[in-house]
């Protein structure tokens, strides 16, 4: 919390205001459930920090981390949470508030001070989020490590005759079998589904022919792991394999690019340039990546026109994909570490076009 | 959406905006996960509703029951999409948002549309989902039968010797045995942890003479159950039987006072005077209840402040307690509905203080 609170002061913010999320776990070690009784970490430089907590879950909070670092005060029921909030807020004159309160608490809060700006704290949370440190960058390559089990396990198994939903089954299971503690995401998309890049799988039987798009991930000791590979079911036709080869390259060409000093963007620029040479850029039809640690898509992003500059310790997907409407679609997608000098990948599974049952 | 239209243009609101939340799910069908990227519908009175969608779950979208009766616009990463989301509410001069809505998103509208005032849309959206159709009060009265099975079964299992985590474990297998998809909630609180209202379950073992508070509950047919019924480990004694036969008194005051015309807060009222007639007003430190339906917190409250008028079809908890602290703590919880004529109670499990082994 006093790097946040450094943080803040350094770009003119008077307080830091943090609601249930990832956020709050990060900074003082408490994770309540997002409810309608709001719970708001107020951070400001040279001041102690405390935590307005509904009053039936002050022991709760008492007991958690934040307990031994935070003042926590209680608000009772029919009390007006925002007035306590503008209490804890005092003075502040510019405050930043965290990217995933609910909006019903931004307004609460927005009434009762009317005459203070709030802006997102991405730029001083979600900054510090995108730096991880050794322990974090440990859970991220164990994650990652993971899920490249997974994605080899899975292509053992049979796809043609199965639908989606069973194959996502299968690598549901896997991914706990391997060590996430849960499967958050699993698409499996056969055929012209796989031009749909976020298809939830469904009864769609897999035959043969048909490319297949596999997504998948979740959380262990609480980072995530997410990796994306294309196989076909059978032997490809020569646009399967032209267009699979075109994305692979673009792939690498992303992942080559990275190293700390650069802007992220140059990452998209990188893999997007492959598959515009390849007559398949206005196919490409979604950012490169997203960073990721305790969410699966955190700041920063791998997009044209963000900016962030790449420091030793940031992680984040490189996923270039290209998708023929009603025919099929590719994605590679690894988890990267910008290093001292370069770059490390977390996912290392055989990127070729693998040839299933 | 028609009825929410209708209603906007009642309160004088010229757009509701949704993101993805339960409201979204109830009004259209469609009910991705929330993410950085914004899905955001638009309805306006008078207009034909439109949704934006970051462009790669265009199909996600257009496949789902929204793309059936709204328009669905992508939008491409690397665009601005509170912009297009400004172009979407065209001359709207009052702009009411779902309560759920992540912050970084009002924050994008405000900037993008500054001289808007935005609201809440818990008046038009939330009082609409607050009285429940047939179908939902089936789906709710199948999750309160579940649930009741569930305390059926709990108290012929040992309580003594095992920590409170066994018991939750019992909780959230008994749930899904019964019905529902999954355990949402499985709070578990024995002596002194039982003042705690929202503890979560954790290694205490209990013990005899432990008064045990459980809470527990989970979607079944997409519609929640919530029940808590408080056990003691052998013969209680007389001040644990005094404190939990006045909590039983106040929520049947509570469960009686209910009927359509009143404000929901009598129903608070009537439940606190009997817990303040027996000395522990102070001891009763939240709200009387919650409405419950797709989501397990949602309007109305039932909590002094709340001129909410009950009207049939509405449900929504009755759980006074009253905890003391480092002794021992008490719930009795129920769902009700209102009726054209009175109340219906959705649990019926015995309220009773029953002696577990």
């Amino acid at each position: 919390m006093s790097a946040a609170a450094g943080a803040a002061a350094e770009v003119g913010v008077d307080a830091v205001v943090i609601a249930p999320s990832p956020d709050l776990a990060y900074l003082c070690g408490y994770d309540p459930m997002p409810f309608e009784r709001p719970t708001l970490l107020v951070i400001r430089p040279e001041r102690d920090p405390a935590m307005l907590v509904p009053l039936l879950e002050v022991p709760l909070a008492a007991a958690s981390p934040a307990g031994q670092v935070v003042e926590v005060v209680g608000w009772a029921d029919g009390e007006d949470p925002y007035a306590r909030a503008t209490g804890l807020l005092g003075d502040a004159r510019r405050v930043a508030l965290g990217d995933r309160t609910w909006a019903v608490h931004l307004l609460g809060l927005q009434a009762a001070s009317p005459d203070v700006p709030f802006s997102s704290a991405s730029p001083i949370v979600g900054a510090l989020r995108a730096v991880k440190d050794t322990d974090e960058l440990d859970a991220l390559r164990r994650a990652g490590a993971a899920a490249d089990r997974v994605a080899a396990d899975i292509v053992t198994r049979p796809f043609a005759g199965r639908r989606e939903l069973d194959v996502a089954g299968d690598l549901a299971a896997l991914l706990v079998e391997h060590g996430h503690t849960a499967a958050d995401f699993t698409i499996v998309a056969a055929g012209p589904n796989a031009a749909s890049p976020h298809h939830e799988p469904g009864e769609r039987v897999i035959a043969g022919g048909d490319v297949v798009v596999m997504d998948f991930g979740g959380p262990l000791d609480g980072y995530f792991s997410d990796t994306s590979r294309t196989v076909v079911v059978g032997e490809p036709t020569d646009e399967q394999r032209r267009v699979h080869d075109a994305v692979r390259r673009a792939q690498a060409a992303g992942r080559a690019a990275v190293r700390p000093g650069i802007e992220i963007q140059e990452v998209d620029r990188a893999a997007r340039a492959v598959l515009t040479d390849a007559g398949l850029g206005d196919r490409f039809i979604h950012r490169t990546g997203h960073g990721i640690g305790m969410e699966v898509h955190e700041p920063p992003y791998v997009v044209e026109g963000d900016v962030t500059v790449l420091r030793p310790g940031m992680t984040f997907s490189v996923e270039p994909g290209a998708y023929l409407d009603g025919a099929f679609g590719v994605r590679i997608e690894d988890i990267v570490a910008v290093t001292a000098d370069g770059v490390q990948p977390l996912n290392d599974s055989p990127r070729d076009l693998l040839v299933v049952a």
